[in-house]
């Protein structure tokens, strides 16, 4: 198979990540996530959330926009199962306004979790009444046409990240990251054990510990050439 | 009369939008004005509000600063009328802090309902406990001097949009539009027409009807070449 | 004494600012103090409060990181005293997330009253429910390394302001400023001139006399040229 | 008249700055002419030429584009006359590739004097080899689609700057300065004067006088309080 | 096979694109190749030659660097045979100095035709010298670390393009192109069509023949609405 | 003395690096010295010459600038003598031209060797012709105001640099970099160490000598993992 991306196609039937893996994954955030993946999966920092506290889980419906052209949108509102996250590119970048309310509206009913977009949105202040969590690049007002075709469901590259339909998706206030379906439970269970982890030391360094001697820091240090000096 | 601009003016008589119309605009949100102006009118997006939950409607006073001096805001406040909104332009970018919560208690004594300004503000604290609306650029402390002439009421452009003294300005979560003065009832009335079809979508949506029937885009999207697959 | 900066380095005496000037400084914002210090002393206005509300005041322990990289802030950690912020500067532009709540909790055991740093930060809702005050470029969950020395408490500049150890750093939603350690109680003094005098301009333009007449412009106005027209 | 902007109109007839004003205005630089219009009139500055020594003066014929679509250049493409420049805004930001050397040869062949673009172009190569002088946002390779209707010849603002068919384009190293066709005579005359003067303070200056005594700056550097220190 | 990227592992098998095909697309320029592909394929504009007139065609060598560590490039090195191209990534963004004349030096020894990097380079002078062509997202004399692994031969996102190992890549001053190795033939064909089509346009519009008639575009912008006034 | 940056100060006498180091570092590139700072001292890469193949190296007279003011450059040439560079710092961002051939003839009649900029410059062509080396942030016609005093010959931060004056100050196509006066020779000597190592690697590598095998990276990389797969 190429990995040609192909335009004017919408693939119908995908693999999902297993629905107890995404589950386990909805529990942890988004910098454990990705440091159970190996510091892999992070979309760019651009990507924020258009209202405080938004933050979703689920399986990928992936759509490639053309700029300035929502159309793809509305063909992928109909690929959305209970539990799916759309996760939208654009083959240009392009901050217009590829989504509203009504495309809220309608994800919702077709039971999706949430919208990560590479470009614009707008109706903030409803989605945020709505509490449909959008992450995106830009906040704009701006309309957009129906004109020419992108694809749904194809592999697509979304603020620097490969995106296959199907994969999970995890966004909360730290950023967006992107889990290989086949990869789902392997993280989970690597998230888990790093967030035990991590209640320990929590307890430890509240106590007063140094993350010098926590972590066992002072013989590297030296080694490495630190010097105090008064 | 020349389109050029000319600094060390300031006009006083200047023909405000409609009142009436300027009230029917206000009932509006930017993204829905934006599409009853034929996509028109918006400023970039890197106009924000500088306060959650922001707003303002207004006719606007123009304002044409130079790089780091405020001196035209004060000769602004003079010529500013209950319900008008001073808009600020700048003759090149600049992000120093040309506002703050004196001048917009100023502004408020003299009847102004908000700022959009091309540049920088700050006490943006003082301005959301006053709920005091502005829209800007930045956020920055930094202060101006008073030392250049600019203009008050004069074509201005401000993020990208023409503004001409007396349009009207409407600003919200979404962005900054402006509609001129002599289209205000007309865009108002296409406002209304789209709220009431949108209410009739958003209903039908809710319902799980797809965009994809109600828009009747099962055949373009065909005709354009669509193909699903498996 | 060379300007040279260092890096290996972690000097443990440093000068800090008189605590009865660093608490007289707290109480102003950061644009009057910007303002007292001559308007100098101001970082970048990328620098942003990672949660609504976060301010902080306090004696800057500073630290030059590596790119990608955070084991400097652990070192750092041990030269915290009560009322302390640290100061995180970079050797090159990085949005790496170099800091989350577990230095955080160790931070403010170590009694550090926040963080400013030019590079990205993680755990933000944490950070906001622990109310530990962080400034900083960016928000990224990108983990980091613990491989390069960098230095601690030498010179270093930070969002283009130097900083040096014991100088004062006041944050708030304006922005950062830094006031050298030497100056802190006369920047005090002259901060609370300011406030005073603005109290009673607030007062005058609230009552709706105009800044044209209260600061007489209309004389300077005049002969610089300004013309009225209608 | 009202300032809205209209879309799907081409404006066939327009009043161009007189030739001779025209030709006199080509003779200066860019920075010459935006000084002669009492600084005003530039483009923001991410306007670059796409090749070394690129420089245009002509007048506009303006195109009011969307993003990704380039269909109204080739409208505007028929209103060209000898020694016009096209002036190209976009309804948002776009860095496509909206123009490229088949274009370049069909405007070259109409007499166009060269492009100014709000947006990307592609051939830059091709452009440089047949010297047709083109000012954009970006350079960018992206393909654009012909679907939606802009306007030519209507009022738009590109790159900051308002922008009316007929007004006077110059562009240089420096960057894109719009002289409005009513002033053209009147900036051709002041740009005169202005390099005149300029041309004896360059020999007063390449002789060791100084800037201080030429424009006689020490006494209001005095004045403002400068003090020489050792 | 996940599409989890892995770090920590260098394929030494990889399937180059046909060297026929890859002998094909060298005769085309970006823009061609883009458009031959579907209008795909192009990386983000921000990538520029970082001399004048620098150009390449080769197979991917592709590279998955940490911030501000070179160690994979080295790495690369090895694996690199006649024609190819080495093509960089980075797990954050990092336009730190990863590459110089050195490593040129020994890429040009194994036969590399040049580097595309999603970070910074250094010693551009000797680039260009060499005439070993590069293409960055920044000029950076800032040095890397070796201490932290990536990979070599697996997927990465350079640039927001997709690249496999073997892919083609295409560079030239209107940006860059990736060609996925199984669509090589194809689209070097479609490439020569369009070449050939453009030539005949290219003496049409040369001729002084419209846009507007050459590609029957009256009808259509009259059907949506385009109209003529005086 | 306090690290507070004073404004209206010009300060007479300041003691430059010893000539024999400056022509020392004048023989290395930026790249090579920024190494023997062990990393240190480079400026943002936002910075960049106004012309292909400028060049310059000098001590520095510094300069702080307020925002659209070019004031303090013309008090800045009187402290000029030969072989000095002017360093320009402004207190908050701006990309206004600044410095234009009227400037650059006056410091050249002085016997500078150049200008580094954090904001805009013009007549870029004039320079280029004059050789007149001129490193900036932007390029822009927009003309400034001399209104407002900064300082000359105080500390500076430049670009993300401390500048002191008499510093040693050298750019070229790979950016600035800046040595301290009392580093300097200690510094060239360290560049020539690097230099005369790099000649023999050159060598190597052009050989077809692996870096991995001339700088022994197998066995640290197998320890850190490294694994090879075909």
């Amino acid at each position: 198979m190429s990995n040609m991306q192909t335009l004017g196609v919408v693939r119908r039937t995908i693999e999902r990540a297993d629905p107890a893996a995404v589950a386990a994954l909805s529990r942890f955030g988004v910098a454990t996530l990705h440091e159970a993946m190996g510091r892999l999966g992070l979309m760019q920092p651009y990507m924020r959330p258009v209202y405080p506290g938004a933050k979703l889980c689920g399986t990928a419906i992936t759509v490639l926009l053309q700029p300035g052209d929502n159309w793809m949108l509305h063909v992928a509102a109909e690929q959305v199962r209970a539990g799916d996250v759309v996760v939208a590119a654009c083959t240009s970048a392009c901050e217009d306004g590829f989504f509203g309310d009504l495309l809220a509206t309608s994800l919702r009913a077709q039971g999706a979790h949430g919208l990560v977009i590479d470009g614009g949105v707008r109706d903030v202040q409803e989605l945020a009444q709505m509490d449909f969590p959008v992450f995106s690049r830009a906040i704009h007002a701006k309309g957009t046409i129906k004109a020419t075709l992108g694809s749904v469901n194809i592999a697509v590259v979304c603020a620097g990240v490969l995106v296959n339909p199907g994969d999970v998706v995890v966004a909360d206030s730290d950023g967006v990251v992107v889990i290989p379906a086949s990869s789902a439970s392997q993280v989970a269970a690597k998230a888990a054990e790093r967030e035990a982890k991590e209640q320990q030391k929590r307890a430890q360094l509240a106590a007063g510990v140094l993350g010098l001697d926590m972590y066992q820091m002072r013989e590297p240090l030296s080694k490495a050439g630190l010097r105090y000096i008064d």
